[in-house]
């Protein structure tokens, strides 16, 4: 028979109706005589009464014979139930069945299927498709879909062209480790998996599309962790002619709308801009959290009048003021805190409360006879407690940063229900890596610096004070709730600015060309100026989903070892395959 | 200054207005005193004239420098134009360009950016981005966006729901060679491109998501010809519960979807079904092409009463006649067909030509006797030529189905306008390998046999005439125009008649478990009957945009030696990128 009715929309509209239904048996009972089952499918659960006394034998045979996640086929009439439950769609009926056909039984499976339950993460993993049945991941699943569906009517409708970019790439040492491909036909080459199609978009703003989106998986082989995946979906475009701010107007309606079809929130548009600086200095962050305040403060200069040499001498003395809350934390409570601020650079964290008018705590002592100073410039109260971090500019907002994170939840500030989009503008165009010692991109080594600090890029990037740290890229991320959501950028369109970036960042000239001549060459034949943005997928909806692991958002995700309990995969091949690929095993293997 | 306009889009409706477009310059003349210029944007292209006598000078100097391809900001009034050009939109007006800036300056492209240049095709890929900027290739990359754009919104509103499947997966022996990606955390292991989402999607089947869909990239290793490409895009998709018919009728409303809004084309629905069988028989192939008929005919009963023993012997002697065309055909014209019949497996082509109502030609003597004969069943005319091979059945159809494609093609029989769409249905669930010397998949070992013949499915596959030939599946191919767009089936859903199959095609339970136990494994727990279909989408578009190599209508694609003359991907990877990859090159290299 063919279904005629999702079991989860079946309503008392339907009452005296005959239905037919196929799904999954969420649960089965004797009651009072009566067998009820629970009726599965993607749009609910409905229930199914069976009078064994009454019902044809064959229906009252099936009927015991099911057990949960039976696959059922059931025909019957819709009745108005006598005990209705509130809670669900169909709990004004049930389905008197006249027919059931059992079209596939089921072992007990390893786990429940119903939300919340408590399982291992791989065996969630291995029982994919069954977790997937549970109704909060068929949830994250179908959101993830309405979520796409709404950015690609959003992008149809403003003219953007939807293209394919190739997945077999030229692998490039800059950015992420790549995946690679061995070639079978160009045996000792490789492919590569794309980090992004960065280069292929900017191409084919040159090509003339104007406006290109894709909804493209992505591949970085980084270590993971929590919100990291081997592969991810980016949301990307790229546009010619725009400038920063029509290229964040269109985001923001593209976020707009998204947030209107999915979340049904409206959205104050624009989004706030916040300079990279001001983000630094008051958040301690690039991807501030604007849910709550507990701004990180600049006490510098009053630091530096205090007979403590730790203050007197740091470079920066930041603090940010736990209102209302000396009482709340214990010396333990603190050392946990100390602990975080040292895993982010610190040498350790000053405290003090504010009790009685006087300040207490560690610190107390070397401060005490600048109390009103310091009551004035932080306007404290009492059962305040002040966290310092006296050391450079960059570790005192770091460890302020990850600080106020950890008291703003511990406090209870944030309000989860909040959806807080904003622009971090103003960019520095390169960052120092304490690791390579050296300057390296913040975006990318295609992104446009503003004009007036262009001339900053002969500077010679191996020491830490150079005057590359000037200058300033035409770049704006986007952010939610402290996540960074994308972020994007203008881009070079002249080969010899691109060619003095290259440079900027220690590539020689036969390098570049090595790597990316391809796009240099490609500046020579009228470039047009472009520019566009990427959107994390998989982090945008995981937080519209109101989860904290993208993995609850993906169908297949792989564990933290990057592999899928499922499949197995990666495994070990035959050695055929690596023979026609003329590849070996290392030794070491 | 903000563009107005796209240049392609200005008409008469813009008189006397100011309007500011940007876009390259197609062409560049001087005529009675006054420069003109074709600014071309992805819309189409629009006349800018200056007057240097009276334009502001640094227009005038702009106008003096651009050449083509440059990119330009150009803002002025619209005006009538005096001769107009009633080949495009915009041939009505002209820009009286009151600024002009260089936004961007070229070298002489490589070639001339226009429709139907003669460019070798690794040129045009070297310089794809130059490429794309033809009309005709831009045009492609839109229509194929305008056919997922309808692809995506027949599905949303029939209730699919876009899933994301993994890129990394598990590499299995069946089936074409995979891409292998070596995983670095994993030493030793590898990772598998997909070469489609087929065991995933059955799984999503299972986790209760009821209609899926993706478009998808699929890979696949095998050498290349003018329609294949080592990545490729698969429109996707899989239901429960929906019976053969049920599937078809989805894809054919998808199809009239995409026939309407691309090509503004109504399609006639239901599309004609013909039997696998009836297939070979009458077109010689599995994918006929019906925009023509020039059927083959079998003569075998006919043919074994002839004095002639390549006739009497032969398992199978088919034919077909070509109207009206015995003059058209030389001696040598035959020849290039007989080289044609040997390449499809013939030992030769015996021809006559009916001429004075007498046959005429090389098996004309043996055949003379019966010419009366051959006449009434060939239904003869003067002036036919007809083509026999005799061989088996396969070979016949084989060779006959070629034939009649490029005699279709001489004779001009084909209306390249038509879209013949139709369903082959009734297929053999194996199909016999001479190479392996065994029956393989004719789909895959997924698909659903029938009820009548799963009997059969015992028999040993290691000889031809095995039973296992009798099998028949649930499955169906959708073919246009002589090419097959897609094909799906219903699949097998319990664990006894997969475990079954799989030994049928030659697996030991051990193997099967290996490669596919979590398959086998789902199968244990309520997994819903289901069916589904992938199409082609870079054929389709082909199709659509009537090209004949899928490179037409894909952005960047490879040459037929699977590299990327643009990026040079695949290319030489650096030794440490190997070492943490714990791989490294056979010494053949």
């Amino acid at each position: 028979m063919k279904r005629t009715n999702y079991a989860g929309n079946i309503t008392e509209e339907y009452l005296n109706q005959e239905v037919t239904v196929k799904g999954w048996v969420a649960k089965r009972r004797n009651l009072g005589g009566l067998i009820f089952i629970d009726l599965r499918d993607r749009e609910g659960i409905v229930q199914i009464v069976i009078n064994p006394e009454t019902a044809h034998p064959e229906v009252a045979q099936a009927a015991d014979k099911v057990r949960n996640e039976f696959v059922l086929e059931v025909t019957g009439k819709v009745v108005e139930r006598a005990s209705k439950n509130e809670k669900i769609k169909t709990g004004g009926i049930e389905i008197e069945a006249t027919t059931i056909e059992i079209l596939s039984a089921s072992k007990t499976t390893p786990f429940e299927i119903k939300d919340g339950v408590e399982v291992l993460d791989d065996t969630r993993l291995k029982y994919r498709y069954l977790d997937l049945r549970r109704p909060e991941m068929l949830a994250n699943i179908t959101m993830r879909h309405a979520t796409t569906r709404a950015i690609r009517s959003y992008l149809d409708g403003e003219g953007f062209i939807d293209v394919e970019t190739p997945f077999l790439n030229k692998s490039t040492p800059e950015g992420a480790r790549d995946y690679l491909v061995p070639s079978r036909v160009n045996k000792g080459e490789f492919y590569a998996l794309p980090q992004s199609p960065q280069l292929m978009k900017q191409l084919l703003m040159t090509a003339g599309l104007d406006r290109y989106y894709q909804i493209v998986k992505c591949f970085r082989d980084e270590d993971l962790r929590g919100d990291r995946q081997p592969e991810f979906t980016q949301v990307d475009l790229e546009t010619s002619f725009l400038s920063e701010e029509e290229i964040q107007e269109l985001t923001e309606g593209l976020i707009a709308k998204v947030m209107k079809e999915v979340k049904e929130v409206d959205v104050t548009l624009p989004f706030p801009r916040m300079k990279y600086d001001d983000a630094m200095n008051f958040y301690g962050s690039d991807k501030p959290d604007t849910r709550f305040e507990l701004l990180l403060q600049d006490l510098t200069e009053l630091a530096h009048t205090v007979d403590f040499k730790v203050f007197a001498e740091a470079q920066a003395v930041k603090a940010i003021v736990v209102k209302n809350a000396a009482d709340k934390y214990s010396r333990k409570a603190i050392d946990k805190l100390t602990e975080q601020a040292k895993q982010n650079g610190a040498k350790g964290l000053a405290w003090v409360k504010f009790e009685n008018d006087e300040l207490a705590g560690s610190v107390a002592k070397f401060l005490a006879d600048k109390t009103a100073e310091f009551q004035t410039e932080l306007q404290l109260e009492n059962n305040d407690l002040v966290l310092f971090v006296a050391d450079t500019l960059e570790v005192a907002n770091a460890a302020l940063g990850a600080l106020r994170l950890t008291v703003g939840k511990q406090q209870g500030l944030i309000d989860f229900r909040k959806f807080n989009f904003l622009w971090v503008i103003d960019w520095p165009m390169f960052e120092w890596s304490e690791e390579e010692e050296r300057y390296m991109s913040a975006h990318h080594p295609f992104t446009l610096p503003t004009k007036e600090t262009q001339t900053f890029l002969s500077a010679d990037g191996h020491s830490k004070d150079s005057e590359l740290s000037k200058v300033r890229a035409h770049a704006y991320d986007i952010v939610l709730n402290g996540y960074e959501l994308g972020g994007g950028s203008l881009r070079i369109n002249t080969r010899e600015l691109q060619e003095e970036m290259l440079k900027a960042l220690g590539f020689n000239l036969a390098d570049a060309n090595e790597q990316f001549g391809f796009l240099l060459e490609a500046l020579d034949y009228g470039f047009p100026p472009h520019g566009g943005l990427a959107l994390g997928l998989d982090r945008f909806v995981m937080l519209l989903a109101g989860k904290d692991n993208i993995r609850e958002v993906i169908a297949f995700p792989k564990n933290n070892k990057a592999t899928d309990p499922m499949t197995q995969a990666p495994s070990v091949v035959a050695e055929k395959q690596l023979e026609e690929l003329s590849i070996k095993l290392a030794n070491n293997n």
